[in-house]
């Protein structure tokens, strides 16, 4: 990957001069052209070898732009913040909306090539190549959905690298920025190389791809950097609009089977007496007061997601979970139409946005299943892009799951009767009316669309590590209960190990 | 991913009767339009747990299907010559052409999942996630390629495999299918759901998603798989061509530094004179000769690639190497245009055919790397599907490492100037002259789009593992010297090992 950066690139003062100032200002054109359109978001990564001028060409990069639309995100040693939630989480916040540059100085391929360049003895190439591979996944899901990701690594010959940070040293106005670098640095060279030049071979794809940069001479730099990003924006925002790929699988067309599904089979006429559901209710509260105050879960966070049909009952049984933790570690979340600044990034930024801290439990009243239940019943996005949502969904719980996070995930379950039953209860009763809505009875049409989409759902989201629980709620009592248990249960699980 | 297929989905006989004429004729038609259009292949993978039909489904299948345009590939155990070469390769020799339907009997995830769920002791997730991942890439190419990739996982629960492996063994005319099965095979039972839960929904995409069926009912389990195939040979047959993305790097465009590339720096000046090349040469010849027939050879093969510019002389050099080896175990294949069998398969297809056994060396030439040389410069395919070689490329290589193959790889260049020499010569030596065409001198006009190829090439594909040797070609000495030099050191450092 490095051949052609080691070959001495140069540009002298006189082509330099000549060419800067057409280059900033075309450069401020696409900039507009991309803000005005705001077709997508840029994502422009800055990576490579110390010593290799990366501050100074973002610093001259953002110097060429209009600055209010660029984000620089210098991510040194993540935060207290940062830690407490899983991996990516402060990637995700950085990424820029559309119509803006988002510049990485730092990104997510920092600490997986340092720690295995860094580490002792043998490189952990499998370790490598799995972190390897969820980023080709996560600047895969980047692209399907819409960012131009444009990925520069700054490279330096062990000769160079060696001579430019002598340099940097012996000036007193420079040598703050090489002050961490000693010899054993060069001694690790031979293996940053190695590393880097797998993880880059690995991920550099056709839409989002590596430009591995010539780091010794300023000004070539700059331009190279600079004329690529001007290249690759001026190309997006002429480029038409691409159709999505028909996907192989048609979850739309009827089951075969149609008579059995996963919601058929729940026995709805599952029922709690009031007085059992009082004393079970004390029960499982109590001890869901005692798992959360437990010393071991400042160590864990837990992520709840209630989806359902309407009128199941989620709030209520969000209100009898919530009645039992604490309420500053508790936050509910409900989800309606996105902001415009939710709609400005990928579908999962408003929910990674909502993770919890440690010692925190965030619920979801609907969730990122949106994507695979509204979206797709309704149409508001492309078969395509809800069936690749499954894999995404899969890889989000999956980030989760790795930090420690308890995901768990309730369906409410009702009869199309008893719906019926309750929006006309809630049409008749005034203080109630105000939960339904035209849409409510719109929904109420598609009852069997939704309930493939719900089946779909659970085949292809549910997991060991983050399962769907499915709550037969005709009876609020009986459901209310089996959620907390449930919650109980595997927190007790978790806790104890 | 299975609790649908565990809520005992039958069909009755009426209702299977009554289907099924018609599905049969639809499936005809959906399998006429497909030969005729040879639009696509269909890939159609079969796996699942031990007693779910599968083998029965295919042949009810295939009954209902024009047996001449379907191929199944019924993979057991790899037979010698699969073992003695990359462990893809049994795959892509079974790889169905456009038009036609290739049903895969067992498939790349059979060994994976098995190996994971056999082993003893802890299950090495880190080693089935490599295998996922690698498989996830393999998939995305065929998909990329055009594949219509469909896969059927046949499900039974625990007590229903029980159940069903208990009667198959009772039955006299059945016992056979189950010979193999004890009473440890249901211990492992939960792992094996574990490792195949993990495969799926990890390999589980828009473009290429399993199915999951369940194999308690006969009639059920074959109308679900000829419904679903159906179905997306319907829904694909009538999709609209989609267009490829832009690729978000332009390499098309012009060097920012373009004074020097991997190319200018070549030293095309560099001779061996006459006395001194007839000493090398022989050296180099017998050294070769001699690494050919050491015994640890035997476990080993090699790959060499070579290409360069019209009239650099790969020819000559390709016979001084062919003339050190043993005849019974070297292969030349001249890559020229794609025969018809060969369009309809992934561009891959045919080097992957061409690969050799251990103890053998097959010499390519020119190679694979045409996609992103004569393919890129001459607009044969979109930037979007060159950008992507790259990757595919690599993968092919890590495959050939993988297996303990030497790959090596040269470009031998030579100057403008001295390509029109040898033309000239060409076309005035009369047996010279079949050797040039007027498309070399097309070419020729390209020169310069030729090296910006040859440059990318090297930066993007030239690794530790196969790596690229640039040779100085002006000089015919210098440049055979240089190439059995380098093959020799190659091997020595590999058969030392």
């Amino acid at each position: 990957m490095f051949e052609d950066a080691e070959l001495g690139h140069a540009i002298d003062k006189a082509t330099f001069d000549a060419r800067v100032p057409t280059l900033r200002s075309d450069l401020l054109d696409a900039q507009f052209a991309l803000k005005d359109s705001r077709a997508f978001p840029v994502v422009l990564l800055v990576g490579g070898v110390e010593g290799s001028g990366r501050g100074e060409t973002v610093n001259a990069l953002t110097s060429w732009l209009d600055p209010r639309h660029v984000e620089v995100n210098g991510l040194g040693d993540p935060s207290d913040e940062e830690l407490e939630r899983p991996r990516m989480w402060r990637f995700w916040r950085a990424l820029p909306p559309k119509g803006k540059i988002g510049v990485f100085f730092g990104s997510w391929y920092t600490y997986p090539i340092l720690q295995a360049s860094l580490a002792k003895g043998k490189v952990r190439w499998a370790k490598l190549d799995k972190r390897i591979d969820e980023i080709v996944r996560f600047e895969r899901m980047l692209s399907e959905e819409g960012a131009l990701v444009l990925k520069f690594w700054f490279h330096l010959s062990k000769n160079a690298q060696h001579k430019r940070i002598k340099e940097l040293k012996k000036d007193p106005h420079t040598r703050w920025r090489v002050s961490g670098i000693d010899e054993d640095y060069f001694d690790r060279y031979d293996r940053f190389r190695e590393v880097s030049e797998r993880t880059l071979r690995h991920t550099s794809t056709a839409l989002a791809p590596w430009l591995v940069v010539e780091g010794v001479d300023r000004r070539y730099r700059e331009l190279f950097v600079a004329e690529e990003l001007l290249r690759a924006m001026k190309a997006r925002l002429a480029a038409p609009k691409v159709a999505r790929p028909t996907p192989a699988r048609s979850s739309d067309a009827p089951e075969v089977d149609s008579r059995r599904t996963l919601l058929s089979e729940l026995d709805l006429k599952k029922k709690l007496p009031k007085p059992r559901y009082e004393k079970e209710l004390e029960k499982w509260q109590g001890q869901l007061a005692m798992l959360t105050r437990q010393k071991r879960f400042r160590d864990r966070s837990v992520v709840i997601v209630f989806e359902g049909n309407d009128a199941a009952g989620k709030g209520g049984t969000i209100r009898r979970v919530t009645s039992a933790v604490d309420a500053r570690i508790v936050r509910v979340v409900p989800i309606a139409a996105p902001t415009d600044e939710e709609k400005a990034h990928p579908y999962l930024w408003r929910f990674w946005r909502q993770l919890p801290r440690h010692g925190n439990m965030t619920i979801f009243d609907r969730s990122w299943y949106g994507r695979v239940l509204v979206e797709r019943v309704e149409g508001f996005c492309t078969p395509y892009d809800w069936e690749r949502a499954y894999g995404e969904i899969n890889d989000f719980e999956d980030d989760m799951f790795g930090h420690g996070t308890v995901v768990a995930k309730f369906w409410l379950a009702i009869s199309k009767e008893e719906q019926l039953r309750r929006f006309k209860e809630r049409e008749e009763v005034s203080f109630k009316a105000f939960k339904i809505t035209e849409e409510d009875w719109r929904n109420r049409k598609k009852w069997d669309a939704y309930g493939d989409a719900v089946c779909d759902m659970v085949a292809r989201t549910s997991s060991a590590r983050a399962p769907w629980t499915m709550v037969e709620a005709n009876d609020k009592y009986h459901a209310r209960v089996k959620v907390l248990k449930t919650l109980c249960q595997r927190l007790e699980a978790v806790l104890e190990k």
